[in-house]
This record gives structure tokens, C-alpha cells and sequence, in this order.
């Protein structure tokens, strides 16, 4: 499947609150910067399947999203499917799009996440996050998912000695590039100390620590690469997949300091890609916590286990370093509107291998390799892509 | 794609209650179901992903249910993936493991769909199934589901000179073969009588002509064709395969009696397939109300537009007639638990394909080509699969 499937365009709304639009709407809006990224430009038409990912049907108080979009798009009758593996959503659509096209069933697919954290009318946002960790154990004993990443985070400063100021510098390089990101929540810098400083969620984690609730879309479009050429004259191949489950309870875990879904969906995505961890060139990762990210490092294979900490210490993590990570800002400064996290990411390492990245701080100079980290739950599932500029 | 991916085991709980299950549990008893209806046997180590149809995740309060699922049965850290297209969710989880087989990259993939529609805690069915029709046009002006398959009744009865006796008979006949299938919720025979003096539920339609509310799981096992006899004689191969979306509101469409997403997915199934309609010798198609077996019948080309009532009238969708349809039971009488639907098309027409459909009634005889039918919604979004016992 190695190179098999393109990325030809990509869209990408601004995150944040949109009060004002509803799911299908907000989706269109990145749908139409999808297509007119496409530098030869496509036919709505081309498109022949639609996946899409998102946690909440049912905001808005719409659900069946999948046709709720084709009809919004007017691309009907196109098959559409609707995809919820919690906060992977999108991740894993865009798995589901890469295998319809690498089955030879469709030529051109668009893939997307959308989703409205700020629109949980009624009881529905009690059912909606929360859930998506384990419920009999872990949610109705308290344990919330900051509570649950507050654990990780304990046991992580325990077994490894990393401390609060590492955690703080995830954020800060996350706030850094976020600055300069158009499509981020927030766009501005914080210091180590203001991070620190900032009022305790569930001790370690500080606010700064966590992700925002965030509204947005993202939508990519992928076509066989044999044709992606009438399309773009820099498409960008899917090198490597990989997906994996772990037990949706962390108690059940051998060790809590590693996500051992993204440990095999990374090794799976490495082995179909034919690299190693030292060969990307930069990593969207999912850091719906800093503690998440610091794990990922560890899990993807960019540091040693435990080493998490030092490599933000010592910068080898911003553009310049070993490998640079989130430079979109992440899921921290960038937002993480939940089904459209995924996707996000891809759209990030396609502008980045392509060259495009265009503000002030945020290309990685002479990108060619790429991967993305996307996490379900407390590491529940996860769904790793590579990208290359070259197949 | 044709031919290239087969059946090779399949379980289904009884449809019903299970108030004392929750959604991890109900599916368990339907995987191991299918484990063990593998005649040379399998080891669940040999399946490398999952599919998984439901649309109430956050059932049991539980959530990130293909994690929740690979945990439970202990096939961690396998990936999954949870589908959500509606009634359609596990057809259409079905049509994705499909995929994911025929891209190559996973030989044995499990299938399944599970739903508990009498655990609707709290505020929480009311966002549920209704949100997959249209919400602003429809819902919010009082349309039910019902209400809007009577809305759609009361124009094919206008056109076509359809009669409440038509819709009765369909019910009956479904009850007649639902009384012999174990699986089944409803277990007795009814006459036409009877349904015409069941409770009117949304005029035309009364009691007999809607599907129940129910409980269930299903679980299908497909595998490349060419590693199929590894593990049965007798695997069923897939044909061909179609889906399609539409408007999701009724009013937007052109002709409210054709469910124009069956006609394309239908359409694309027969082309992959290189069949007619008139080859199929059985179909499972979505009854979720009598006039929708109807409509199914004229969509998918069993008869001409209109002449749906007629061919029930005439018995030709009973066993010895031009096409059997649900000799399950269908929807209405076997039971709709909407994730558990999808695959249980498929698991009927695995057994029909293999003479293994044993209680009394049921066996059509000689079939050798099957189809399913899964609507989504209101026929905002429909999927069709074409099944044979030989390539």
C-alpha cells in the first residue's frame, strides 16, 4: 500500500467558537478551501466517497452526519460514512479513505473531521467526552480525562524525574508556534513561568497544560497517486499507516506511562513506510495534555523511554532540533475540535511538505518526511500516518 | 473487487431485552458465536481488525466502543474502528472491513454491529434516532419516523393505488417466517386481520407496520477468497457492493416514494457484480416499516416502480415465489436493533448460502446469490451487498 494513495488538497478552518454555524456548515467551509487548494484545480464530482469523523453526531441537534453533508455539499448521491473512534475520529476516516482508494473501489475521496465542543446543548456533553475513557472504574469513581493524564503525569515524574517545568515547556513551544499559526485558538506566547503560574486542574496538570474545547473543521482530499498529477504537481504520498486498540482502562495497563497503542500503531506505520523514528522530519502529535506529548516522543521512538522530558529541555523538539513536533501548535495552541483533530493534522504536514507553511516561524526547512499521532481517549486507540514528498 | 473477499463465520444473539448486558457484553456473545461457526476452526489471534456498527455509543454509558470492544474480547491491541451511519451502521462497517481486506492490509477482519434500544437513559434517546432524519424541516416540526414513512405511505397509496391490505401483508409475511427463526424477537404468526386492527401509529401506518424497538448484536468474519478454505468449505463470497447518500430531508428529494439511495447503491452493487435483479434468489432488505419493503422491492428492481404491492399481493416475495424476501423476518419481525442490523442481513444470507438456514420454513432452496439492503435514516444514506456460494 507504501505510496499507493495521494494527499491533493487540503482545507482547514480557522479553530475556536462558531456558535453561528452548524456542523454541515462549518464542514463546507473547509470542504471549499479543500477543493480550491487543489492547484490544478478539481471537479466537486471527482470526489467519490466521503468519511468523515466526529465525536458528537447529534450537535446541532443533527444527526446521520453522513448524508446530513452530502446534501449540504450537494455531492449526493456520493457514499458517505460517519466515523467515531473518540478523539482519533478523523485519524482513523482518513485510514478508511487511504484503504477505499488502495482497494481499487474509489479514485478520489475526500476525508474530514468537524466537530463543536462549545455547542453541548442539555445533558448531551455529559455523555460525550467523558464517556470515551473507561466509564466503571475510572469515570464513576471521578476520574476525568485531565485526572486521568494527572495520574500519567505523577507516575511519569516519579519513574523518570520529569517535572512540572517540562510539561510547561510542551506548552510554551506549543503557544510559540501556535503565534504564528492563522488557523490556531490561540495566538499568542506564554513563558515557562506563566504556565506555572497558572491556576492547578488536577495536580500536576496546570490549565496550561491542557488543551482547549475548540469548534472547527479540516478536510483533505487523497486520490490514487497514479493520477495525482492532473491534480497537483506536489502531491504528498501516504508512505505508512498503522492503527492499533489498547485496553480503554488504564488500570488494565502493564504500564501507564506508555501508550502502547501508539507504540504499535507507530511500529506497524514505520514498517509499511520502510523508515525509522530518526527519519521523520517533523510530527503533528496528539497533545490533548503536555503529558501527552511528552509520552509521545517516548512511544513514536523520538527519545528513549523516559527521556520525554530532556528532549523538550534541551529544544531538540522545535524546528532546528532533532525533530521537530506541533508546529501547527498542536491540539495545545491550535485548539482540538475532537473530529477534527485528526485530519488537522494531516493538513499541517501537507502544507509542510510542500513547502507551505509560509509564516514567520512555522516551515520546517526542507521537510520530506512526516508523520502524524492521533489518540483516542486515555490512549484507547490511536491511528499513525507517514507522509513523504517523494513516494 | 469482485469476488475477492469472503464470509467465513457468523453469530447473532436472539434479538430482544437485555437490560442486564451492556454493549460490550451483548457483542461478545455474538463474536464467539461466529468464532465457533468457523468449520475448521480459528484463532481470534488470526483477526487483524475490527468494524464495528452502533448509534448509541454512550449505551451503558459507555463510549470509544472499538476499544471498549477489542478489550472485552481480549484481541487488544488490534485496531478498530466504530461506524456510525445510522440504521446502515453496520452495513456500512460491514462494506469498510470489505475494503480493508480487498487494499490488502488485513486478510481477516471481523465485522459486527450492536445496539441496545431499550437502554435509553435519561435525555439521551431522544438525540438518538431522531436526529438521523432531517432535524430543521422535519423533526423540529413534529415529523417522526412514522410519521414520515406515513407521509411517504400515503403517496405511493395515492400514485399506485397501494392499500393498507399491501403494507398488512408484508407484515404477515415476515411474521411467518420470524415465528421460525430462533433468532428472532417476535415468534408467532399474525394474519392480515390483525394488522389491519393493530393501533394506528401514524395513519396509514399502525402497529404491525413498524419494526420494534430491540437488543442485539451480530458479528461477521471475512477473510481474502483465496485463504477462505483454510478455514471453511463452504465460505460466501461477496459479489458486489454499492452505497450511496441522498438528501437527508424527504422534501428535497424529487420523488418521495423512490429512495433514490437504493437505486444507485443498488445499481453499483448489480455492475460489480455482473448481475440483474432478476439473479438475486434472495434478499434481506430494510423493513423498518412495511411500506419500506415495498419501496425496496421497486428500488432494487424486484419489480417496477408502483407494482410493489402487487408482488407481495401475488406472493412472490415468499419462499417458491419470483424473489424471497426477509425469510429472516426481517426488521419487523426478527427485530431492528439499529447497529446489530447491517450484519444480520449478512449472517442470513451466509446461512441461505449454505443450506444451513435448518428451521422448518426458512431454507430457500438452492439459493445461490443473495443480497443485502441497509437504509440509513430516512434513505438518507443506503448500502447494498451481493453474496454468492461461488466466486
Amino acid at each position: 500500500m507504501k505510496g499507493e494513495v495521494a494527499v491533493i488538497g487540503a482545507g482547514h478552518t480557522a479553530f475556536g467558537e462558531y456558535p453561528e454555524k452548524t456542523y454541515p456548515q462549518l464542514f463546507a467551509e473547509a470542504f471549499w478551501e479543500a477543493i480550491e487548494s487543489v492547484d490544478k484545480g478539481i471537479d466537486p464530482k471527482a470526489i467519490k466517497a466521503v468519511f468523515i469523523g466526529t465525536l458528537g453526531s447529534g450537535g446541532s441537534q443533527l444527526g446521520n452526519l453522513s448524508c446530513a453533508i452530502t446534501g449540504d455539499l450537494n455531492i449526493v448521491p456520493i457514499p458517505a460514512v460517519r466515523v467515531e473512534n473518540a478523539c482519533a475520529s478523523s485519524g482513523f476516516a482518513f485510514m478508511l479513505g487511504i484503504m477505499s482508494v488502495a482497494s481499487g473501489l474509489y479514485d478520489v475521496v475526500l476525508v474530514g473531521g468537524v466537530e463543536k465542543m462549545r455547542d453541548v446543548a442539555g445533558l448531551r456533553g455529559r455523555y460525550w467526552l467523558g464517556v470515551s475513557g473507561d466509564t466503571l472504574w475510572e469515570r464513576l469513581a471521578g476520574t476525568t480525562f485531565p485526572g486521568m493524564y494527572a495520574l500519567i503525569a505523577t507516575r511519569h515524574m516519579e519513574q523518570y524525574g520529569t517535572k512540572p517545568e517540562h510539561l510547561a515547556m510542551v506548552a510554551v513551544k506549543n503557544h510559540y508556534y501556535g503565534a504564528d499559526n492563522p488557523k490556531a485558538q490561540f495566538r499568542r506566547r506564554i513563558d515557562v513561568e506563566t504556565a506555572l503560574k497558572s491556576p492547578m486542574v488536577a495536580g500536576p496538570l496546570r490549565l496550561y497544560d491542557c488543551c482547549p474545547t475548540s469548534d472547527g473543521a479540516t478536510a483533505v482530499i487523497v486520490c490514487r497517486s497514479n493520477i495525482a498529477r492532473r491534480y497537483t504537481d506536489s502531491p504528498v504520498y501516504v508512505l505508512g499507516l498503522g492503527a492499533a486498540t489498547d485496553y480503554i482502562a488504564v488500570y488494565e495497563r502493564e504500564d501507564i506511562t506508555t501508550l502502547r497503542a501508539t507504540v504499535e500503531a507507530s511500529r506497524s506505520a514505520y514498517r509499511m513506510a520502510g523508515i525509522e523514528p530518526v527519519d521523520v522530519d517533523l510530527a503533528e502529535v496528539h497533545d490533548c495534555f503536555t503529558i501527552a506529548e511528552i509520552l509521545a516522543y517516548e512511544d513514536l521512538g523520538f527519545c528513549r523511554k523516559g527521556e520525554g522530558g530532556k528532549l523538550i529541555e534541551e529544544g531538540q523538539t522545535y524546528i532546528g532540533g532533532k525533530i521537530p513536533v506541533n508546529v501547527s501548535g498542536g491540539l495545545k495552541a491550535k485548539g482540538h475540535p475532537i473530529g477534527a483533530t485528526g485530519t488537522a493534522q494531516v493538513y499541517e504536514i501537507f502544507k509542510q511538505l510542500r513547502n507551505e507553511a509560509k509564516e514567520r516561524s512555522r516551515q520546517v526547512p526542507g521537510a520530506e518526511i512526516g508523520l502524524t499521532h492521533n489518540v483516542g481517549g486515555s490512549g484507547g486507540t490511536c491511528v499513525v500516518h507517514i507522509f513523504g514528498s517523494r513516494r
